[in-house]
């Protein structure tokens, strides 16, 4: 099996393409797409989405590719991770928190060859030969072992607790809007607001580094911690714990996204 | 094979997941996405596209997953129809017209286990584990035997016959407007205008329930009965009898959703 | 194998009606899905499409239905290339380019069955049927051979080469323009400017038969001969040859697209 994420979007022939290269290689590999869907780019918001995936794979090579440095001097690697399970992705942060998730960084092979042209589809070129290989023999293509500290790594965004006038301030970065609206937080369900709060105050901020217009004064809305969509009312905010343990500002049947404006790379803050 | 449906779109990685849960359990699904682009939440047109595909589908378990009220108290259910195919599925009325296709309702499993934790991914967690142990052993897992009666059904939005001033008015629900701008309509083909009918005035109304504008009058078409896309002119507005056989109202090489203004849910009449 | 690339859209069952037929009549067929993003109606966005995928796929039958004619006097066809491989596709030009690139149109069998009814939705009742047969037995199913030279084909959209005041002009057709902005031209890699050129002018056109607003001028910029997106500095312009050994402007990490608002149909010129 080869799972395969990646910002290739599927107006285009992209995957496609990636995926003949894999049969064509490994005739009876299965290929699941996690997604491709990732914003251009958006290395950060793959490395999420591989991480929220990577707990529910079976046996398998992981193949991500979001790919900004194409053709330029990034390293392309494979990369074992310590429960032995291999991922084949440009090296620049994305497979970071998946492979923490599964034991940390064991082993690191730079599939760059000597002499390698300049390239703008690698993916189909070098990251999809690689995985076939390693899902047909379970051996990476030749190439130099690295240390696995020379991995790049995305830098976190971590979520701050401090207080405020004797209540706590959950500062956390905004991780992903889902399809529906879910707005996930980088912090875990259990760094919310206990059990039963209510009029928890949500003040949406300017994004790191982001312009606020001079004298903007951060929008605020009331939630409720709840256990499920179903304990909301129509159109009430809520905050839960969501089914990647993560904590996240939800409407029921409806789009908190909407509700509130906020969108990945915002910064919210909770104050209950 | 599993057959699978949802609404959870391709942006982010549920579909994926969902695949890498299948496959875990049983290594050699065939796994058949019908289509994940239902809008959010929408379980009639969830259950419009299942009843549409299901006359086509070869052996295998379906897993449909449009599901508004995850995590509250709606059930989760395995239905056998009459010929014997399985559907896993929340019990809000998506499987209901396909079932119904398929020789009716035989039998339902609740797949609720008690002491359940409120939940915002039931397609990972609970319906994928259910169609995955179908597809593997031809059985559902545990679960209390209900009465097929107690099943939510939906409403069905029928036409309707009546008559003005000597004319055939047809009214019909609009279930479905397709990718090329098709407008499906609640209605079967022969219901329709007899064949080379001319001049049938279609006319827009508001959807039940919408609000018209004061005194707006329905905006209104001629269209013509044709057999076929290519009987039509450049522009012009047709009748015809669709792939599902079901009534339509088609633009050749062009949306006639666009030249309308219909979309699903709302209500057009077909005078003749 | 069967390689599936289509205008169908994600949004519809369609392509999971189709996958189901394929599966229903050869139950270990695996289906790699090219695109079915292309353009609706588009027959030479889908061509282009094709011609760029099939060198990379392996043994099996390709299925393209991009279909403006469908239920029309068009043929089905099925088209065996000089290397042996089967298309599966409406007569309408779209295997053409792909075609030549397996070796050009050795033998073509007509789909159509006497007393054929006016349709809509060929991809599932006629072309996936016929590729089904071809991918289980390697035989197309019953239908006269015709001329291969009575096959449509498209008119390539060429570049040409002038010269003015000293300078090449390359005008050439733009052929894609992908989910990143790159923009693909109909000419290839050393049509385009030599390694290292500077200050190349692009100049921007309306396509052919397009309304140029009166008076309007060509918009044009300036670009820069690069082997990869790496080689340019943030939000320059570049002319490169791309993974399928075209004419492409770029920019490194952005849209070329939108920084010059060329589309597929349009046309540019290159001066240098």
């Amino acid at each position: 099996v080869v799972f395969f994420l990646s910002d290739y979007g599927l107006a285009d022939e992209f995957v496609g393409v990636v995926h003949a290269v894999l049969l064509r290689q490994v005739p009876d590999v299965a290929v699941v797409d996690l997604t491709h869907g990732i914003p251009a780019f958006d290395v950060r918001a793959g490395a999420e989405a591989l991480a929220r995936a990577v707990p529910h794979l079976g046996p398998g090579v992981v193949l991500a590719v979001v790919d900004p440095g194409v053709g330029g001097v990034r390293r392309g690697v494979a990369v074992r991770a310590g429960d032995g399970r291999w991922f084949v992705a440009p090296d620049n942060g994305l497979v970071g928190p998946a492979a923490e998730a599964c034991g940390g960084v064991a082993a690191v092979r730079d599939l760059r060859k000597p002499g390698d042209a300049p390239a703008t589809f690698d993916g189909r070129d070098v990251f999809a030969p690689a995985a076939a290989a390693l899902a047909a023999l379970g051996t990476p293509p030749p190439g130099a072992e690295v240390d696995p500290a020379s991995l790049v790594r995305l830098t976190p965004a971590l979520a701050t607790r401090g207080s405020e006038g004797g209540l706590v301030v959950l500062r956390a970065p905004v991780t992903w809007v889902d399809r529906f609206g879910n707005v996930q937080l980088g912090a875990t369900g259990d760094e919310g607001p206990p059990p039963g709060a209510d009029g928890i105050l949500v003040r949406v901020t300017a994004p790191p580094g982001g312009d606020a217009a001079p004298g903007a004064r951060p929008t605020s809305f009331r939630a409720r911690r709840v256990r499920a969509f179903s304990d909301l009312g129509d159109g009430e905010l809520g905050v839960l714990g969501d089914a990647n343990g993560r904590l996240a500002i939800v409407v029921r049947e409806g789009s908190a996204a909407a509700s509130t404006q906020l969108s990945a790379g915002g910064v919210v803050e909770l104050v209950w």
